[in-house]
Protein backbone atom coordinates (compact mmCIF):
# COMPACT_ATOMS: atom_id res chain seq x y z
CA UNK A 1 0.00 0.00 0.00
CA UNK A 2 1.14 3.18 -0.90
CA UNK A 3 2.10 5.25 2.73
CA UNK A 4 1.80 8.60 1.68
CA UNK A 5 -1.95 8.30 0.45
CA UNK A 6 -2.90 5.99 2.74
CA UNK A 7 -6.69 6.94 4.30
CA UNK A 8 -6.21 5.65 7.94
CA UNK A 9 -10.32 6.95 9.61
CA UNK A 10 -11.31 6.35 13.21
CA UNK A 11 -14.80 6.82 15.17
CA UNK A 12 -14.79 7.92 18.68
CA UNK A 13 -16.82 6.38 21.17
CA UNK A 14 -17.53 8.41 24.74
CA UNK A 15 -19.33 5.91 27.10
CA UNK A 16 -21.07 7.89 30.06
CA UNK A 17 -24.20 9.13 31.74
CA UNK A 18 -22.25 11.89 32.88
CA UNK A 19 -21.63 13.22 29.45
CA UNK A 20 -24.82 13.02 28.23
CA UNK A 21 -26.25 14.27 31.23
CA UNK A 22 -24.43 18.07 30.82
CA UNK A 23 -22.44 17.36 34.25
CA UNK A 24 -19.47 16.57 32.62
CA UNK A 25 -17.79 18.71 29.61
CA UNK A 26 -15.97 16.32 27.28
CA UNK A 27 -12.63 16.96 26.84
CA UNK A 28 -11.29 14.16 25.18
CA UNK A 29 -12.61 14.34 21.70
CA UNK A 30 -10.65 17.49 20.88
CA UNK A 31 -7.57 15.65 22.51
CA UNK A 32 -7.92 12.30 20.87
CA UNK A 33 -8.86 13.53 17.47
CA UNK A 34 -5.87 16.16 17.63
CA UNK A 35 -3.25 13.48 18.42
CA UNK A 36 -4.48 11.23 15.73
CA UNK A 37 -4.31 13.40 13.07
CA UNK A 38 -0.92 15.00 14.24
CA UNK A 39 1.31 11.87 15.09
CA UNK A 40 -0.81 9.11 12.95
CA UNK A 41 -2.23 11.15 9.80
CA UNK A 42 -5.42 9.42 11.11
CA UNK A 43 -8.62 11.44 11.25
CA UNK A 44 -11.52 11.14 13.32
CA UNK A 45 -14.90 10.81 11.26
CA UNK A 46 -17.85 9.95 13.66
CA UNK A 47 -17.93 10.73 17.14
CA UNK A 48 -20.62 8.95 19.63
CA UNK A 49 -22.12 10.11 23.05
CA UNK A 50 -24.33 7.13 24.67
CA UNK A 51 -25.33 6.18 28.13
CA UNK A 52 -23.79 3.07 29.75
CA UNK A 53 -26.20 0.69 28.78
CA UNK A 54 -24.85 -3.08 28.17
CA UNK A 55 -26.90 -3.37 24.80
CA UNK A 56 -26.09 0.17 23.68
CA UNK A 57 -22.22 -0.40 24.01
CA UNK A 58 -22.88 -3.70 22.32
CA UNK A 59 -24.72 -2.40 19.01
CA UNK A 60 -22.66 0.79 18.73
CA UNK A 61 -19.37 -1.22 19.43
CA UNK A 62 -20.14 -3.40 16.40
CA UNK A 63 -21.36 -0.82 13.92
CA UNK A 64 -18.41 1.67 14.39
CA UNK A 65 -15.79 -1.03 14.71
CA UNK A 66 -16.94 -2.28 11.14
CA UNK A 67 -17.70 0.73 9.62
CA UNK A 68 -14.22 2.76 10.89
CA UNK A 69 -10.38 1.67 10.46
CA UNK A 70 -10.15 2.20 14.01
CA UNK A 71 -12.40 2.98 17.18
CA UNK A 72 -11.49 4.47 20.56
CA UNK A 73 -14.00 4.33 23.57
CA UNK A 74 -12.92 6.51 26.51
CA UNK A 75 -15.00 5.81 29.55
CA UNK A 76 -16.27 2.52 31.97
CA UNK A 77 -13.05 1.00 32.58
CA UNK A 78 -13.40 1.72 36.49
CA UNK A 79 -13.81 -0.77 39.37
CA UNK A 80 -17.73 0.27 40.28
CA UNK A 81 -21.07 -1.49 38.69
CA UNK A 82 -21.23 1.44 36.30
CA UNK A 83 -17.78 0.30 34.27
CA UNK A 84 -19.12 -2.10 31.69
CA UNK A 85 -16.93 -1.19 28.60
CA UNK A 86 -14.85 -4.32 28.80
CA UNK A 87 -17.90 -6.67 29.54
CA UNK A 88 -19.77 -5.17 27.17
CA UNK A 89 -17.04 -4.90 24.33
CA UNK A 90 -16.04 -8.91 25.35
CA UNK A 91 -20.15 -9.93 24.68
CA UNK A 92 -20.03 -7.40 21.50
CA UNK A 93 -16.94 -9.94 20.02
CA UNK A 94 -18.31 -13.15 21.34
CA UNK A 95 -15.18 -13.59 23.24
CA UNK A 96 -14.92 -14.82 27.25
CA UNK A 97 -14.61 -11.64 29.83
CA UNK A 98 -11.42 -13.06 31.90
CA UNK A 99 -8.80 -11.79 34.29
CA UNK A 100 -5.46 -10.38 31.60
CA UNK A 101 -3.08 -12.52 33.24
CA UNK A 102 -0.04 -8.98 33.09
CA UNK A 103 -2.53 -6.97 33.61
CA UNK A 104 -3.49 -8.66 37.24
CA UNK A 105 0.27 -8.65 37.71
CA UNK A 106 0.72 -4.23 37.01
CA UNK A 107 -2.33 -4.27 39.57
CA UNK A 108 -0.90 -6.67 41.92
CA UNK A 109 2.46 -4.44 41.91
CA UNK A 110 1.19 -1.51 41.92
CA UNK A 111 -1.68 -1.90 44.80
CA UNK A 112 0.41 -4.66 47.11
CA UNK A 113 -1.39 -7.68 47.98
CA UNK A 114 -2.88 -6.53 50.71
CA UNK A 115 -4.82 -3.51 48.85
CA UNK A 116 -5.44 -5.06 45.71
CA UNK A 117 -9.31 -5.51 46.66
CA UNK A 118 -12.35 -6.83 44.72
CA UNK A 119 -12.74 -3.35 42.98
CA UNK A 120 -9.58 -3.30 42.26
CA UNK A 121 -9.17 -6.70 39.89
CA UNK A 122 -12.32 -6.18 37.96
CA UNK A 123 -9.70 -3.87 36.16
CA UNK A 124 -7.72 -6.69 35.30
CA UNK A 125 -10.79 -8.19 33.72
CA UNK A 126 -10.63 -7.91 29.89
CA UNK A 127 -12.15 -9.40 26.88
CA UNK A 128 -9.95 -12.32 26.24
CA UNK A 129 -7.16 -11.87 23.73
CA UNK A 130 -6.67 -8.12 24.65
CA UNK A 131 -3.23 -6.71 24.62
CA UNK A 132 -2.71 -3.78 27.16
CA UNK A 133 -2.31 -0.15 26.80
CA UNK A 134 -0.09 1.02 29.54
CA UNK A 135 -1.18 3.44 31.95
CA UNK A 136 1.73 5.58 33.49
CA UNK A 137 -0.81 7.78 36.13
CA UNK A 138 -2.70 5.13 37.93
CA UNK A 139 -1.80 1.92 36.48
CA UNK A 140 -5.09 0.05 35.34
CA UNK A 141 -4.52 -0.66 31.71
CA UNK A 142 -6.67 0.36 28.68
CA UNK A 143 -7.27 -2.42 26.41
CA UNK A 144 -7.42 -2.92 22.66
CA UNK A 145 -9.27 -6.05 20.97
CA UNK A 146 -9.32 -6.23 17.15
CA UNK A 147 -9.61 -2.54 15.99
CA UNK A 148 -10.89 -1.28 19.06
CA UNK A 149 -8.80 0.86 21.72
CA UNK A 150 -10.54 1.43 25.06
CA UNK A 151 -9.29 3.96 27.30
CA UNK A 152 -10.53 5.52 30.56
CA UNK A 153 -12.50 8.60 30.63
CA UNK A 154 -10.45 10.81 33.16
CA UNK A 155 -8.50 13.14 30.61
CA UNK A 156 -5.41 13.29 32.61
CA UNK A 157 -5.72 10.12 32.79
CA UNK A 158 -6.28 9.26 29.02
CA UNK A 159 -4.05 12.24 28.19
CA UNK A 160 -1.12 10.11 29.79
CA UNK A 161 -2.06 7.26 27.96
CA UNK A 162 -2.52 8.17 24.47
CA UNK A 163 1.31 7.91 23.20
CA UNK A 164 0.78 3.44 24.44
CA UNK A 165 -1.51 3.38 21.66
CA UNK A 166 0.58 4.07 19.02
CA UNK A 167 2.21 1.00 18.52
CA UNK A 168 -0.93 -0.43 17.79
CA UNK A 169 -1.72 2.04 14.91
CA UNK A 170 -1.23 1.80 10.89
CA UNK A 171 -0.40 5.28 10.36
CA UNK A 172 -2.63 7.31 7.63
CA UNK A 173 -1.48 10.54 5.57
CA UNK A 174 -1.54 13.38 8.34
CA UNK A 175 -3.75 16.32 7.32
CA UNK A 176 -2.62 20.27 7.48
CA UNK A 177 -4.25 22.67 8.60
CA UNK A 178 -4.22 26.62 8.02
CA UNK A 179 -6.20 29.19 9.28
CA UNK A 180 -6.55 33.32 8.00
CA UNK A 181 -8.53 35.22 10.47
CA UNK A 182 -10.26 38.15 9.47
CA UNK A 183 -11.47 41.54 10.79
CA UNK A 184 -14.95 40.93 8.56
CA UNK A 185 -18.21 38.98 8.18
CA UNK A 186 -18.90 35.57 6.52
CA UNK A 187 -21.56 36.80 4.24
CA UNK A 188 -19.02 39.27 2.75
CA UNK A 189 -16.47 36.85 1.34
CA UNK A 190 -19.59 33.74 1.10
CA UNK A 191 -19.22 33.67 -2.62
CA UNK A 192 -15.27 33.33 -3.24
CA UNK A 193 -15.25 31.13 -0.60
CA UNK A 194 -17.48 28.85 -2.38
CA UNK A 195 -16.00 29.73 -5.99
CA UNK A 196 -12.37 28.60 -4.44
CA UNK A 197 -14.01 25.41 -2.64
CA UNK A 198 -15.66 24.03 -5.85
CA UNK A 199 -12.18 24.75 -7.96
CA UNK A 200 -10.40 22.58 -5.86
CA UNK A 201 -12.62 20.35 -3.82
CA UNK A 202 -10.77 17.22 -4.47
CA UNK A 203 -7.71 18.65 -2.58
CA UNK A 204 -8.71 20.47 0.07
CA UNK A 205 -11.28 21.27 2.75
CA UNK A 206 -12.52 25.17 3.43
CA UNK A 207 -14.46 25.85 6.27
CA UNK A 208 -15.57 29.29 7.28
CA UNK A 209 -16.35 29.89 10.99
CA UNK A 210 -17.47 32.82 12.81
CA UNK A 211 -15.59 34.02 16.24
CA UNK A 212 -16.44 37.00 18.28
CA UNK A 213 -13.24 38.15 20.22
CA UNK A 214 -12.69 41.11 22.65
CA UNK A 215 -15.82 42.78 20.77
CA UNK A 216 -14.59 41.75 17.71
CA UNK A 217 -16.48 39.95 14.88
CA UNK A 218 -14.30 37.90 12.93
CA UNK A 219 -13.99 34.91 10.39
CA UNK A 220 -11.95 32.07 10.75
CA UNK A 221 -11.15 30.37 7.05
CA UNK A 222 -9.54 27.29 7.64
CA UNK A 223 -8.14 24.67 4.79
CA UNK A 224 -7.14 21.55 5.17
CA UNK A 225 -5.45 19.16 2.90
CA UNK A 226 -3.12 15.44 2.68
CA UNK A 227 -0.85 17.87 0.43
CA UNK A 228 0.74 20.94 2.28
CA UNK A 229 1.94 21.61 -1.23
CA UNK A 230 -1.65 22.35 -2.15
CA UNK A 231 -2.19 23.66 0.59
CA UNK A 232 -0.10 26.60 0.38
CA UNK A 233 -1.23 27.22 -3.26
CA UNK A 234 -5.27 27.55 -2.05
CA UNK A 235 -3.80 29.67 0.92
CA UNK A 236 -2.08 32.45 -1.64
CA UNK A 237 -4.65 32.55 -3.68
CA UNK A 238 -6.83 33.09 -0.23
CA UNK A 239 -5.04 35.58 0.54
CA UNK A 240 -5.34 37.31 -3.03
CA UNK A 241 -9.18 37.65 -2.52
CA UNK A 242 -8.35 39.31 1.05
CA UNK A 243 -6.22 41.96 -0.39
CA UNK A 244 -8.57 42.19 -3.72
CA UNK A 245 -11.40 42.74 -0.83
CA UNK A 246 -9.94 45.40 1.45
CA UNK A 247 -9.86 43.02 4.40
CA UNK A 248 -7.74 43.12 7.24
CA UNK A 249 -6.26 40.30 8.72
CA UNK A 250 -5.98 39.55 12.50
CA UNK A 251 -3.44 38.23 14.40
CA UNK A 252 -4.53 36.27 16.66
CA UNK B 1 -51.46 11.56 29.56
CA UNK B 2 -49.77 11.25 33.19
CA UNK B 3 -47.88 14.72 32.97
CA UNK B 4 -45.76 13.66 35.79
CA UNK B 5 -44.36 10.18 34.77
CA UNK B 6 -43.90 11.03 31.11
CA UNK B 7 -40.63 10.11 29.19
CA UNK B 8 -39.51 13.03 27.14
CA UNK B 9 -36.10 12.21 25.14
CA UNK B 10 -33.52 13.71 22.98
CA UNK B 11 -31.12 13.64 20.59
CA UNK B 12 -28.10 16.21 19.65
CA UNK B 13 -26.45 15.68 16.44
CA UNK B 14 -23.48 18.55 16.12
CA UNK B 15 -22.78 18.80 12.41
CA UNK B 16 -19.11 20.69 12.00
CA UNK B 17 -15.76 19.55 10.48
CA UNK B 18 -14.13 21.97 13.41
CA UNK B 19 -15.18 19.93 16.17
CA UNK B 20 -14.02 16.36 14.46
CA UNK B 21 -10.98 17.65 13.73
CA UNK B 22 -10.34 18.79 17.28
CA UNK B 23 -9.75 22.50 16.40
CA UNK B 24 -12.62 23.25 18.27
CA UNK B 25 -13.97 22.03 21.09
CA UNK B 26 -17.97 21.54 21.46
CA UNK B 27 -19.39 23.42 24.15
CA UNK B 28 -23.11 22.95 22.81
CA UNK B 29 -23.74 19.40 24.03
CA UNK B 30 -23.45 20.05 27.94
CA UNK B 31 -25.47 23.49 27.42
CA UNK B 32 -28.47 21.55 25.38
CA UNK B 33 -28.15 18.75 27.69
CA UNK B 34 -28.27 21.02 31.35
CA UNK B 35 -31.10 23.51 29.95
CA UNK B 36 -33.37 20.67 28.58
CA UNK B 37 -32.88 18.82 31.81
CA UNK B 38 -33.67 21.76 34.06
CA UNK B 39 -36.24 23.65 31.98
CA UNK B 40 -38.01 21.33 30.04
CA UNK B 41 -37.44 17.44 31.64
CA UNK B 42 -36.14 16.00 28.42
CA UNK B 43 -33.05 13.82 28.92
CA UNK B 44 -30.37 13.93 26.17
CA UNK B 45 -30.14 10.19 25.23
CA UNK B 46 -27.56 10.31 22.44
CA UNK B 47 -25.11 12.90 20.80
CA UNK B 48 -23.48 11.94 17.41
CA UNK B 49 -21.13 14.64 15.44
CA UNK B 50 -20.94 14.21 11.87
CA UNK B 51 -18.78 15.79 8.97
CA UNK B 52 -20.53 18.39 6.77
CA UNK B 53 -21.51 15.62 4.03
CA UNK B 54 -24.57 15.91 3.01
CA UNK B 55 -25.41 12.18 2.45
CA UNK B 56 -24.18 11.68 6.34
CA UNK B 57 -26.37 14.62 7.97
CA UNK B 58 -29.44 13.03 6.15
CA UNK B 59 -29.08 9.78 7.19
CA UNK B 60 -28.59 10.74 10.67
CA UNK B 61 -31.34 13.64 10.92
CA UNK B 62 -33.55 10.46 9.46
CA UNK B 63 -32.68 7.57 12.02
CA UNK B 64 -32.24 9.76 14.87
CA UNK B 65 -35.59 11.91 14.69
CA UNK B 66 -37.45 8.53 14.31
CA UNK B 67 -35.42 7.46 17.57
CA UNK B 68 -36.06 10.28 20.14
CA UNK B 69 -38.98 12.54 21.04
CA UNK B 70 -36.30 15.46 19.45
CA UNK B 71 -33.53 16.05 17.79
CA UNK B 72 -31.51 19.23 18.30
CA UNK B 73 -28.70 19.56 15.40
CA UNK B 74 -25.97 22.17 16.02
CA UNK B 75 -23.70 23.93 12.98
CA UNK B 76 -23.89 24.58 9.35
CA UNK B 77 -26.60 27.08 9.25
CA UNK B 78 -24.77 30.52 8.08
CA UNK B 79 -24.26 32.17 4.79
CA UNK B 80 -21.05 29.87 3.63
CA UNK B 81 -20.67 26.82 1.04
CA UNK B 82 -19.92 24.73 3.88
CA UNK B 83 -23.35 25.68 5.67
CA UNK B 84 -25.41 22.98 4.13
CA UNK B 85 -28.09 21.53 7.38
CA UNK B 86 -31.01 23.30 6.44
CA UNK B 87 -30.83 22.20 2.33
CA UNK B 88 -29.70 18.71 3.77
CA UNK B 89 -33.25 18.44 6.32
CA UNK B 90 -34.87 19.20 3.57
CA UNK B 91 -33.82 16.30 1.73
CA UNK B 92 -34.00 14.36 4.26
CA UNK B 93 -37.66 15.20 4.76
CA UNK B 94 -38.43 15.54 0.95
CA UNK B 95 -39.66 19.60 1.18
CA UNK B 96 -38.38 22.15 -0.50
CA UNK B 97 -35.68 24.33 0.29
CA UNK B 98 -37.31 27.61 -0.12
CA UNK B 99 -37.06 31.31 0.86
CA UNK B 100 -39.28 31.73 4.53
CA UNK B 101 -41.22 34.57 4.07
CA UNK B 102 -40.83 35.44 7.78
CA UNK B 103 -37.15 34.87 8.07
CA UNK B 104 -36.77 37.11 5.00
CA UNK B 105 -38.53 40.09 6.67
CA UNK B 106 -36.36 39.62 9.79
CA UNK B 107 -33.16 39.52 7.94
CA UNK B 108 -33.97 42.35 5.31
CA UNK B 109 -35.43 44.72 8.74
CA UNK B 110 -31.58 43.63 10.42
CA UNK B 111 -29.19 44.23 7.39
CA UNK B 112 -31.38 47.02 5.99
CA UNK B 113 -32.10 46.08 2.13
CA UNK B 114 -28.24 47.59 0.46
CA UNK B 115 -26.30 45.12 2.78
CA UNK B 116 -28.74 41.76 2.41
CA UNK B 117 -26.58 40.59 -0.46
CA UNK B 118 -26.45 36.67 -1.18
CA UNK B 119 -24.75 35.27 0.68
CA UNK B 120 -27.07 36.28 3.89
CA UNK B 121 -30.44 35.67 1.94
CA UNK B 122 -29.38 31.90 1.57
CA UNK B 123 -29.89 32.24 5.56
CA UNK B 124 -33.73 32.54 4.69
CA UNK B 125 -33.52 29.23 3.10
CA UNK B 126 -35.30 26.99 4.85
CA UNK B 127 -37.15 23.48 5.02
CA UNK B 128 -40.58 24.62 3.69
CA UNK B 129 -43.28 24.61 6.66
CA UNK B 130 -40.16 25.41 9.03
CA UNK B 131 -41.35 27.19 11.84
CA UNK B 132 -38.82 29.97 13.11
CA UNK B 133 -36.43 29.61 16.56
CA UNK B 134 -36.27 33.65 16.60
CA UNK B 135 -32.28 34.91 17.28
CA UNK B 136 -32.00 37.48 19.53
CA UNK B 137 -28.12 38.00 19.03
CA UNK B 138 -27.88 37.61 15.18
CA UNK B 139 -31.28 37.76 13.82
CA UNK B 140 -30.40 34.81 11.52
CA UNK B 141 -33.35 32.69 12.77
CA UNK B 142 -32.89 28.78 13.57
CA UNK B 143 -35.38 26.76 12.85
CA UNK B 144 -37.94 23.63 13.65
CA UNK B 145 -39.70 20.93 10.98
CA UNK B 146 -40.93 18.51 12.37
CA UNK B 147 -39.15 17.14 15.38
CA UNK B 148 -35.96 18.69 14.34
CA UNK B 149 -34.63 21.68 15.88
CA UNK B 150 -31.96 23.41 13.96
CA UNK B 151 -29.46 25.82 15.54
CA UNK B 152 -26.33 27.52 15.01
CA UNK B 153 -23.02 26.35 16.03
CA UNK B 154 -21.74 29.56 17.84
CA UNK B 155 -22.05 28.47 21.59
CA UNK B 156 -23.01 32.70 22.26
CA UNK B 157 -25.43 32.81 19.60
CA UNK B 158 -27.37 29.28 20.55
CA UNK B 159 -27.56 30.03 23.85
CA UNK B 160 -29.20 33.29 23.11
CA UNK B 161 -31.59 31.19 21.38
CA UNK B 162 -32.14 28.13 23.42
CA UNK B 163 -35.20 29.63 25.72
CA UNK B 164 -37.31 30.46 21.97
CA UNK B 165 -37.33 26.03 21.47
CA UNK B 166 -39.66 25.74 24.67
CA UNK B 167 -42.18 27.01 23.14
CA UNK B 168 -42.27 23.89 20.89
CA UNK B 169 -41.65 21.69 23.16
CA UNK B 170 -43.67 18.94 25.40
CA UNK B 171 -42.44 18.69 28.94
CA UNK B 172 -41.12 15.66 30.42
CA UNK B 173 -40.35 14.62 34.12
CA UNK B 174 -37.42 16.51 35.16
CA UNK B 175 -34.48 14.53 36.08
CA UNK B 176 -33.39 15.55 39.76
CA UNK B 177 -29.48 14.61 41.03
CA UNK B 178 -27.68 14.88 43.95
CA UNK B 179 -24.07 14.52 44.36
CA UNK B 180 -22.14 13.23 47.31
CA UNK B 181 -17.94 13.83 46.86
CA UNK B 182 -15.99 11.65 48.64
CA UNK B 183 -12.32 11.89 50.21
CA UNK B 184 -11.74 8.35 49.06
CA UNK B 185 -11.02 5.76 45.94
CA UNK B 186 -13.65 3.77 43.69
CA UNK B 187 -13.06 0.65 44.67
CA UNK B 188 -13.11 1.37 48.51
CA UNK B 189 -16.61 1.67 48.11
CA UNK B 190 -17.49 -0.15 44.40
CA UNK B 191 -19.29 -3.56 46.07
CA UNK B 192 -21.68 -1.47 48.37
CA UNK B 193 -22.12 1.13 45.69
CA UNK B 194 -23.05 -1.89 43.28
CA UNK B 195 -25.50 -3.60 45.59
CA UNK B 196 -26.98 0.07 46.41
CA UNK B 197 -27.57 0.62 42.53
CA UNK B 198 -29.18 -3.01 42.45
CA UNK B 199 -31.42 -2.52 45.37
CA UNK B 200 -33.04 0.90 43.81
CA UNK B 201 -32.35 0.17 39.89
CA UNK B 202 -35.91 1.24 39.02
CA UNK B 203 -35.82 4.73 40.79
CA UNK B 204 -32.12 5.74 40.45
CA UNK B 205 -29.49 5.81 38.77
CA UNK B 206 -25.50 5.41 40.76
CA UNK B 207 -22.84 6.68 39.05
CA UNK B 208 -19.54 7.21 40.27
CA UNK B 209 -16.61 9.17 39.39
CA UNK B 210 -13.52 9.78 40.30
CA UNK B 211 -11.80 13.69 40.28
CA UNK B 212 -8.46 15.01 41.04
CA UNK B 213 -8.60 18.68 42.56
CA UNK B 214 -5.73 20.45 44.26
CA UNK B 215 -3.66 17.20 44.63
CA UNK B 216 -6.10 15.34 46.31
CA UNK B 217 -7.99 11.82 44.99
CA UNK B 218 -11.60 11.92 45.57
CA UNK B 219 -15.14 10.38 43.67
CA UNK B 220 -17.94 12.05 43.19
CA UNK B 221 -20.83 10.15 43.65
CA UNK B 222 -23.95 11.07 41.82
CA UNK B 223 -27.72 9.96 42.16
CA UNK B 224 -30.25 10.75 39.42
CA UNK B 225 -33.81 10.20 39.43
CA UNK B 226 -37.24 11.40 38.61
CA UNK B 227 -38.17 11.61 41.91
CA UNK B 228 -36.59 14.11 44.51
CA UNK B 229 -38.47 11.65 47.40
CA UNK B 230 -36.37 8.91 46.60
CA UNK B 231 -33.67 10.52 45.55
CA UNK B 232 -32.99 11.73 49.20
CA UNK B 233 -34.16 8.35 50.47
CA UNK B 234 -31.19 6.79 48.65
CA UNK B 235 -28.82 9.86 49.59
CA UNK B 236 -29.51 9.00 53.51
CA UNK B 237 -28.49 5.56 52.46
CA UNK B 238 -25.50 6.38 51.10
CA UNK B 239 -24.59 9.02 53.81
CA UNK B 240 -24.91 5.92 56.18
CA UNK B 241 -22.63 4.05 54.12
CA UNK B 242 -20.23 6.96 53.82
CA UNK B 243 -20.11 7.30 57.55
CA UNK B 244 -19.77 3.51 58.51
CA UNK B 245 -16.59 3.37 56.43
CA UNK B 246 -15.26 6.49 57.91
CA UNK B 247 -14.57 8.27 54.85
CA UNK B 248 -14.71 11.81 54.70
CA UNK B 249 -16.93 14.30 52.85
CA UNK B 250 -15.11 16.90 50.88
CA UNK B 251 -16.76 20.48 50.91
CA UNK B 252 -16.15 21.53 46.63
Amino acid sequence: MNKKNKKVNAAILIIGNEILSGRTQDKNVAFISNWLNSKCGISVEEVRIIPDIEKTIINNVLLLSKNFSYLFTTGGIGPTHDDITASSISKAFKVKYEIHNEAYKILTNYYGKKKFNDGRKKMAKLPKGSKLIYNPSSAAPGFMIKNVLSLPGVPSILNSMIENCKRYLIKGSKTYSRTINLYTVESNISKELGKIQKKYKKFVDVGSYPFFRLGKIGVAIVTRSTSLKKLKFINKELLILVKNKKIKKLKI
